[in-house]
């Protein structure tokens, strides 16, 4: 008899000028949990989606024929200023975060989920640069300034761009143990920064408008 | 009258598998020095192309239709395998490093540079896990073992996989200084390690045949 891992399904949820890295530096570590952990790609609208920096990812499923997912990810970018008024997105958040086991953003994605009304009455942080992008979105955040993730339940919110890194490993930490995410870091050749309460770069904290 | 900064062209070459990290995260870094690098996506043909972790990457331009390349990066991963015996890569390799200024790896991809002949006579790195697919392709390679980079004239090879990060950042400075490199670092809140010969993956160097 073969034993069946179950298998858990992470939506990378993305739309126009997401940055880069906040996405695919997660999807480094969580791609390879294999084979417990299955990628899709999901936007408002399947095809090429442009980030930030130019190269476009397929997205292969649009928010309506996207399938159940266990794990969200939401990166951030100079986008999130235009999907924070599209109710398209804010409702797909809302209505897929309800069954997911963890959902997690990644930089300014922060201030979706909290745009969405995610957040409320939890902790969570976000980047840096722009940290009022985020915490303006609510009031009934605990809003967290000095952390390069915090978790709250379901809910892994991290701070700027390679945060997202250190975030992932520990979500990785908390589903398949901590043995298994040192040996995923091992592998990508990443000093994983494994203090969620260490951040190097609070001293830039930039709480001023956008 | 205003003055016009020279416009270097990145090419990142892809090809069906590559380690996702490899590509993207230097790409964080280039992508963000603006508007001095404009990045485009190329491989044998123009289309989705996928990466090990499961999500595609839309190649711009095939190698017939490639403009000309100051910059060219070369990511690792499984698919590296199957392009060491595809003509058409190494020919392009081979034909384009000619007239770039830098021409970058990251982990497996310094073997393809390798067996272009690009690396004989210059030092150079890979990924700790399997070295020797690199330094299988050629005895003319100054193989440097113990590295998170190595930088030989116009030829800069990586380490594993987020070994790229601190590589990029190190020809950013070279081509734009220090602090240039310094900033973006920051912005995308990454702690640059930015000792090439400091190598803490060294420990799992492995040697044996792939």
């Amino acid at each position: 008899m073969t034993e069946t891992k179950p298998l858990r399904r992470l939506g990378a949820v993305i739309y126009d000028n997401f940055e880069l890295l906040d996405l695919f530096g997660p999807l480094e570590m969580f791609g390879n949990v294999v084979p417990e952990i299955k990628i899709i790609t999901v936007a408002e609208q399947p095809g090429p989606i442009p980030s930030v920096q130019g190269p476009k990812t397929i997205a292969e499923f649009g928010f309506s024929d996207c399938p159940g997912l266990d794990l969200i990810l939401l990166p951030g970018g100079l986008g999130t200023l235009k999907q924070l008024k599209n109710p398209a997105m804010l409702g797909f958040l809302k209505d897929r975060a309800s069954s997911a086991e963890v959902i997690m953003s990644v930089c300014s994605g922060t201030a979706l989920l909290a745009k969405a009304g995610l957040l409320d009455g939890r902790r969570a942080t976000s980047n840096k640069q722009f940290f009022n992008l985020a915490a303006n979105q609510s009031e009934r955040v605990k809003w967290v300034a000095e952390a390069r993730w915090v978790e709250d339940g379901p809910l892994v919110t991290s701070s700027g761009v390679s945060a997202g890194l250190d975030m992932a490993l520990a979500v990785i930490a908390r589903l398949f143990g901590r043995e298994r995410a040192e040996s995923i870091a091992n592998r990508a050749e990443y000093v994983w920064q494994d203090d969620p309460d260490r951040d190097p770069f609070h001293k830039f904290l930039n709480r001023g408008g956008i």
